[in-house]
């Protein structure tokens, strides 16, 4: 086991040998460089091709005339407007250096060794890590049609299990759950149990019975939902996501939290993102078409995929997507294989501008010979 | 106690029941706007009064135009340079936000229930926090004349030791500890046990045998070495700091990082920052200059201060602090309190610009009545 070659691994906490040892790859920049491309199109982190909106970048360049100073480690202003616009109290809120720092948080507050946290196959990859930086057991059940089998997850909580982790929608495949379903599987957990709810892609979906689970926070105060504005708001280069919850669990994720752990840039433009009601709504809009775009597109390669209302989609290139995709990087058209999410003949392609995405399409008709 | 006061201890891992609940504190604006201050000085947070020099400003807005990617999860060109200034493999760097991010990814890697960590009386409180968020027990030796009693210390590892914590200068009380000696105590330690020697004002010192622990990282693979930008380099306000060590440890440093913990324009504005000695340099003089001030000040009010080589002095006002920090405040003179770090008599002064030197000064004459 590569894994196991490191002395210090005598000295670590023994789950520390359970994680992946990281492997410093080169960032885009670099690999373009290297490959000669000048105008490769990055459909590959599901990110907001139009950026942050008008409102979060007045807000930063204003925030840059103090950089000198610590961060509000209290995050007052970005609590206030988030309980403000999610009408809950300010103690109920969590602030995230990412929503994966606030995942993070929840496995180090309620995770250790001997309990167990549930989640399905294909989901985030952070529920994995989070789980096994704890020393926690990660249980996992199979996924139906991709997407979470809830009761194959409610099989698997016992009274060991102290986090259920569900993405809705689910990356990489966005599957949704709908408001009845999800609601009658929570009810039914045990309230020693926490169940998190991540709604990083929540924005984009608009099938009238998915759920807000952020209205079922007062009724059940082992849940616990999370968000980020690295989608939607466009801001993921500046790291900020949030998690709601009853304040008494909010009280212990803050107790690990990192005092400075969301930068004061981040923090001023994120109040700023959720009073911009516009750009969220041709974020959205855009992301509408493009979806349209690689749906027909697929149709008329015959090429399978799993229904998404994320703002990305995974194809079956119907072949291993590892070869694919390296053709595709040669062309300059960089997305995601996940066959480390146990897809590994499906590539995952985020939405990306019309001209993009018509570029994305174009390369995976070339490579694929269609 | 007022920590068992949560429901959801009963769920949490149990050392989260000694770590002090968070209390939402206003913002220092928040603060003024009801003191009726307009122009507070802020001198309790160790920060460079210039900010950011003219290259990190300038790589700070060109970075500003893509914030909608993720940063570069493996921080490649701030790892270069990094490699580069220190003489040493990028494989030896763990980037963190801000070094609380990194002290935090040490005791995440390396500490757990049952082992131990080490430290002095009036260090750093992440050294403790980061012990008790995972379940490890502190060890605290006594100062000797406010600083680190480097026998004392020695005096409580044994087998279940894994980390040492020794900031160099230290903070809050800007002691420092010569090459000679320090050297020699980490000779003495076992391979086994790591030592973290946090360096983050080490820019400020002058001394001249005062040492650059990165120096010996190469004959001493269980030494880690911690720096920051928020101090002399003035970007504290984006979080971002950085280990050195053997690069078998940065693996597992590595291991336990979230992917993106250091956002882009951290990243950005710390490679820039690196190579603008001249602020550097106008930051350590300006420091030089204003630490004379306080300690004129101080001796010509009869203060007992602790000579520090840092960019801040702590002094002992004679009588408890709380009181005299509040009558400061109500002048909008900010400095800290630090009764937290067992020095109840001292308030820790950070040097700013000239005139808020002189506005301190004169404020703590007003209220002690000297």
């Amino acid at each position: 086991m590569p894994n196991q070659d490191n002395p210090f691994l005598e000295i670590a906490a023994p789950w520390v040998a359970g994680l992946s040892p990281y492997v410093p790859g080169k960032p885009m920049a670099e690999l373009e460089r290297e490959l000669g491309i000048t105008d490769a199109v990055k459909l590959a982190s599901n990110e907001n091709p139009l950026g942050p909106g008008p409102k979060a970048r007045a807000a930063i360049a204003e925030a840059c005339g103090d950089l000198g100073r610590y961060p509000d480690g209290g995050g007052f202003a970005l609590r206030m407007a988030l309980a403000a616009h999610h009408d809950v109290s300010p103690s109920a809120v969590t602030l995230g250096n990412g929503s994966n720092d606030v995942l993070d948080l929840i496995a180090r507050a309620f995770l250790q060794p001997g309990t167990e946290s549930v989640f399905s196959e294909h989901a985030f990859a952070v529920y994995a890590i989070s789980t096994q930086a704890v020393g926690a057991r990660a249980r996992i059940a199979p996924a139906r049609d991709y997407g979470h089998d809830l009761e194959a997850m409610a099989a698997l909580v016992n009274e060991r299990t102290r986090v259920v982790w569900i993405a809705n929608p689910n990356n990489p495949s966005g599957t949704w759950l709908d408001a009845a379903t999800l609601k009658t599987f929570i009810e039914a957990l045990p309230r020693t149990c926490l169940v998190v709810i991540d709604e990083a892609y929540t924005d984009y979906v608009s099938e009238p019975d998915f759920p807000d689970a952020t209205l079922w926070l007062e009724a059940h105060p082992n849940l616990i939902v999370t968000r980020t504005f690295a989608k939607v708001h466009g801001l993921a280069a500046l790291r900020v996501g949030y998690g709601l919850s009853h304040p008494k669990v909010a009280d212990l994720l803050n107790r690990v939290r990192q005092p400075f752990n969301v930068n004061a840039l981040a923090q001023a433009a994120a109040v700023a993102a959720l009073d911009d009601r516009e750009h969220v709504r041709a974020s959205v809009e855009l992301n509408r078409a493009g979806m349209r775009q690689y749906t027909e597109a697929f149709a008329r390669l015959g090429l399978d995929f799993i229904p998404s209302v994320g703002n990305f989609i995974t194809v079956d290139v119907g072949r291993p997507a590892g070869p694919v995709n390296d053709a595709l990087l040669r062309l300059g058209v960089i997305v995601r294989p996940v066959a480390n999410y146990g897809l590994p003949n499906h590539l995952r392609v985020s939405i990306g501008l019309e001209a993009e995405n018509a570029r994305c399409i174009a390369a995976l008709e070339q490579v694929l010979d269609r």
